[in-house]
């Protein structure tokens, strides 16, 4: 029986800010060693930051990352630290750099990478084609990075088959997406039993740009299953005290190993001279991490997202436009939950199609969030569009062309409070409108970012009341939830004028968007043809409005971002032309 | 000595529309034929048009494609046909279909799968392993597409070494850039005379999106060079008689030869039973085709752009507001040579701060053109934001704020005229603008497409000097030529208030952006080190405003499109944060 202490470094790092990012970095491996720790793992491009995107192409970025590495390798004593870096060297390689006693070991470089959805990997990396085994006083420690694991047939099937790896380590930048959480733990799971070995899995935590990363890190053991968890959206230093000793098991069982299925990647041996006996500090007992439900998932996710972008762009306050619908007051309470109330301020931009009950509704929000409340009339504005407009449009300024227009005012006045102020303008737009191209461009998708643009509209009412919920009490004033959704831009109008009810309509992007569905199978799945084609075909129409829309955060499968590379001219199936772009605008 | 007659079809198709794609390719082939034709290649994707992005990772697309490939197959005697479409396998790949007497005889899969600048081949892509060499009544014909005539020690290589090709194909469909063609010219004569095989180049022509496509297809003899070009920038079949007899040579020389650094990629060999004897109707005898300068080539870019991105969403007008300025002039009078004058409408938008100089040269521009011109005041709206925002900005609207609301009434009203009358708005910024954010989001940045988006400020002045020359007049007003650029948002601005003089500028941007270049490389080619960090960190800056910037056309060799993916967040080198994002903008 060997025994090893593990210290997983669920941190979050700011791309390209390399001092900071390693002053952490040491600060953590000192805590470890306090701890007892033998080995500390931290994330995938921790060094770097993660996603670094087309950084990697700058030449100063790579040798500054580079040389933060050769520091921090030098200020590393008697612990083995693990550190998710990117390499250069004659190609640039997504690596993990295996640090002990003042040096760089010897580095593992990601096997599989990733190009699909979000991921450009393969257009900066090449890839590593050996398998990286630490022997660590005879325990043998295999490195991973994180899609690694997610594939048979590669490296860390050949660490712990050829290499004798009791023990996985991965290192991952795993964004973050509805319920993905459970697949990585069954996943995890069925790798640790099927091979025998000991994983454990280290995942970043925080946001950058349109990704959330949820952290989750946690150490599987194949006879004991989850041995050690950390908690989920905020950073932690996980320890947790490996015992290996199902060797004999392992040799009685040899088909239930990977051996051989993988290809005939070498093995990389790093040897660490040490002896395997140390008396350790006791651990202290941590209760079982917060566990998450469906809604409360999104909610962190949106929460934790928001404060990252405000904070790492450095704006003192948002702004958000208060319409008294559901949207902006969720966005709005949100906000409030991720910033503080100090921090938030609505406006409220009346036309005379305002109704009473929208300022009614707002006011109150504004009060139940304890936000600044700003009003500013548009009528005025609007008018003088009006008139300007007469002179060169016969027939007067009407129908979706006077809608559009107030809407643009809104998002001019929003923009010069930023101008003036340095206020993030956040719009309201959700995952429904921006699918169907509800929504105005310049006008109301006018800001820096996004909030809503991956949940859907029935999402965005799931959320609204498990605030209320958990705050005990209607923080978003229960009119606000009951009103039938208006964008208040005639008289009397509704978004059933112009969109199918919601309950039907996000069940059929959803397997439109991220199921990558045709139309005959979303029909299968009971919908009215007509309708299902109506819908896809106005997301097809409306790529030129997304492609102009702020970003904003990914919470699904496949949110309007780096995972939507969608071209504007295309031949959409079953349309005429002049039902293309921009023409008359579909709202 | 054997000869063989070769049509090449350089002809642009549009994304998803099969059915009129299957129809250009039959006529072609019909075409091919009736001049004698034993051949006819096709660009890259010619079925499916290109690029498709994500439109291969719906089935029902990529069934579609596959279905108008078995109707073109049927329709083809005897004539060999060579086509670029997605081939739906168990993965998909980039194919080029080779067809003759009804069917589809065998396929060549792509080998190298571009993955950097614009493309993202592997997203989509499985990659071809067998090189493919059709046996055509003995004569060996190579098949090759794009990117795999760029690397050596892949499937060209191969064909020829292992599988005995005289000639190789290669299907291309590669953007234009800058000098790009002549890049296309030496390799391929590079290849030619390497291999010893005659290289038949067939690229396609058109636009899609930001990617203009300049054709100039051509066939090259490893001792006679060129040996047949196409026009570039428009449709046209070639045709070329190839003539193989330099085989005894060739086996005198097999130094020359790629065979011994091939990898072992398996051939396969298609055969087509034929005897090479037939009588040829005569091809007629062609010019040369027009040669472009480099400011020539810029210019039929521009204007070929734009009249795909207006014909293939089905525009009838674009609407462009004129300013007096020379990136407003230049984008107009592109449009009217795109498009003709009667489908360009100018509006001028007025503020206080509009010169009379402006005025005249504004109107005097829109009479040389011939196009209808629109005046919309703009000061009455701005009076009323001024009123309207006085309430809650105490010390009223000023300075950038100020600036950045009449850059947005006229974004709006031209907005408005696109929603009234379904005309396309063109943004009028250029590169210069773009990476120093010196423009307005959802002002002067609004619009469906920003023709300048990727010309330098320096060029605008090169393309508007060479637009005057081939009409042989000042159709561009010498006066806005000679003005010194300005804004006008405030009393006697000038560009050069907030930037280094374009002369300075553009260069370091070049080197910067197109270069990849860091700081100390770009003073070294004799610059100011302030300036240039002043220039680069502006740049990294306004990320923010340029993920939210129209589409526009990729002329150089990096352009703020597909083939630029910098993240919003991250540590800008030497920055504070209160200079970042949004707060007082940069104009």
């Amino acid at each position: 029986m060997k025994r090893i202490r593990v210290a997983l470094a669920q941190i979050g790092t700011d791309i390209g800010d390399f001092e900071v990012n390693a002053k952490k970095v040491l600060s953590c491996v000192k805590n470890a060693r306090l701890k007892g720790a033998d080995l500390i793992v931290f994330p995938e491009l921790c060094l770097n930051g993660y996603p670094p995107e087309d950084l990697l192409l700058k030449p100063e970025f790579l040798e500054s990352g580079m040389k933060a590495l050769r520091e921090i390798a030098q200020n590393v004593g008697d612990i083995v630290v693990v550190l998710g870096f990117a390499e250069k060297e004659v190609d640039i390689f997504n690596s993990a750099a295996v640090i002990f006693d003042g040096k760089v070991t010897g580095t593992y470089r990601k096997h599989f990478l990733p190009n699909y959805g979000v991921f450009d990997e393969r257009r900066y990396f090449g890839r590593g084609i050996r398998a990286c085994v630490i022997d660590y006083g005879g325990l043998r420690i295999g490195v991973g990075i994180c899609e690694d694991i997610w594939h048979t047939g590669g490296t860390t099937e050949r660490a712990i088959a050829a290499g004798g790896a009791e023990i996985m380590l991965n290192l991952s930048a795993s964004p973050f997406e509805r319920g993905k959480h459970e697949r990585r733990r069954r996943l995890l799971e069925a790798r640790s039993v099927d091979s025998k070995a000991v994983f454990v899995y280290v995942n970043t935590v925080r946001a950058q740009d349109e990704l959330v990363f949820d952290g989750g890190s946690c150490v599987y053991h194949p006879e004991k299953g989850l041995i050690a968890s950390a908690p989920r959206f905020k950073e932690d230093v996980l320890f947790c005290d490996v015992e290996i000793g199902f060797d004999s098991q392992k040799l009685l069982e040899p088909t239930h190993r990977y051996a051989e299925y993988s290809p005939a990647l070498p093995v990389q041996l790093l040897r660490i001279e040490k002896i395997l006996d140390g008396e350790k500090p006791e651990l202290e007992v941590r209760g079982a991490p917060v566990q998450y439900g469906a809604v409360e998932e999104l909610y962190e996710a949106l929460t934790l997202g928001l404060s990252e972008y405000v904070r790492k762009n450095g704006f003192e306050k948002v702004v958000v436009g208060l319409s008294g619908g559901i949207d902006s007051a969720l966005t709005a309470a949100l906000a409030v939950e991720a910033l503080g109330p100090e921090k938030v301020t609505g406006v409220f931009l009346p036309s005379k199609y305002t109704s009473a009950l929208s300022r009614a509704l707002a006011s109150s929000l504004a009060e139940n969030l304890g936000i600044e409340l700003i009003e500013i009339p548009i009528e005025d504005a609007l008018e003088s569009y009006r008139k300007s407009l007469e002179g060169v449009v016969e027939e007067g300024i009407s129908g979706t062309t006077d809608e559009n227009i107030q809407a643009r005012i809104r998002g001019n006045m929003l923009m010069a409070l930023s101008n003036r102020y340095g206020w993030l303008v956040l719009a309201t737009g959700n995952k429904s409108e921006f699918s169907m191209g509800y929504c105005t461009l310049y006008g109301d998708m006018a800001g820096g970012f996004a909030l809503l643009k991956d949940v859907f509209k029935t999402q965005v009412y799931e959320i609204a009341r498990y605030l209320n919920y958990k705050h005990g009490k209607d923080v978003i004033p229960e009119g606000i939830i009951e009103r039938e959704p208006t964008a208040e831009l005639r008289p009397g109008q509704l978004d059933t004028d112009s969109l199918p009810p919601y309950f039907i309509l996000d069940p059929v992007l959803e397997a439109y968007i991220e199921g990558c569905m045709p139309v005959d199978e979303i029909v299968r799945m009971g919908y009215d043809r007509s309708v299902v084609e109506g819908i896809v075909t106005r997301v097809d129409l409306n790529e030129y409005k997304r492609r102009q829309a702020p970003v904003g955060l990914k919470v699904t499968k496949r949110a309007f971002g780096r995972d939507w590379r969608m071209p504007i001219s295309y031949l959409v199936p079953g349309t005429i032309l002049e039902f293309l772009i921009s023409g008359e605008e579909l709202r």
